[in-house]
């Protein structure tokens, strides 16, 4: 198996793509790490959720990392970090126009976006529009690593 | 889709199912996730890795969180997250017992539990076991989330 390291541009390419990845939001030194959908816009990773540990933890402290991957077999893979800042569109004129952004890249990218945060909110509590948030991730930093099938290496 | 919350054995048989999830640390607020495979042993994973970033960073802080899933279709998932805390099994006589029980746990999951880790070492410098490490993630904490089809909702 060979290892290489992904251009951005082949990052940028696999997070549209697949649009599912694993959030990793921190507070007091211990993380916590929870499945998303995502939208994938230049510079941004636009989400939906319901409130919970997840959103607390994220508006005490932005930070985050999110890391998504693709895998065709145990040596053919590939699998991108990021490194980011979390910010919340709020209910309210000043971001009406951030939140029809956010809601139309989700639809686009994935037509079950709202399920997992409405299916839990409706788990827990009757479904309340200030439990629901619209927010993105802005990249600032991307990686990714590649493995590819070695054709001189021994089974 | 109803979800609904999992029981801590049924959250321990997926981690023994998959072992394979997403890691995560934490330095100075920054959070970081990288993808790992693991064998589930009762209140343990076992893992194997060379030195790099997350390694650093656990030994630095020893707080962690894993994320595993299976996903069958989109309204068809379960997701485990363990709250735990890492140590690292040194090549030492004093820690000999551990890392033959965690060599022998991984051989058992999974057979190529060892080629990310050598890899990623080969593609940055000569083998050198003074990079490879063997852990564990005492489990702390544990909790899963469940989703399947509600027969009653509308397409």
């Amino acid at each position: 198996m060979l290892v290489s390291e992904m251009s951005r541009g082949e990052c940028e390419d696999l997070l549209a793509r697949i649009g599912y990845g694993c959030l990793g939001c921190a507070r007091k030194d211990q993380p916590y790490v929870v499945p998303i959908y995502f939208a994938a816009a230049p510079g941004l990773l636009y989400g939906f959720a319901t409130v919970g540990q997840k959103i607390e933890w994220m508006r005490l402290n932005p930070l985050v990392c999110l890391e998504a991957h693709e895998v065709l077999n145990d040596t053919e893979w590939a699998s991108v970090v990021v490194q980011g800042r979390y910010e919340e569109f709020p209910d309210t004129p000043q971001y009406a126009q951030e939140r029809r952004e956010a809601q139309s890249q989700l639809e686009k990218a994935r037509l079950l976006w709202w399920k997992t945060g409405l299916s839990a909110a409706q788990a827990r509590w009757r479904f309340d529009r200030d439990r629901t948030v619209f927010y993105c991730i802005h990249v600032e930093e991307i990686s990714g690593r590649r493995a590819s099938h070695d054709p001189v290496e021994r089974k």
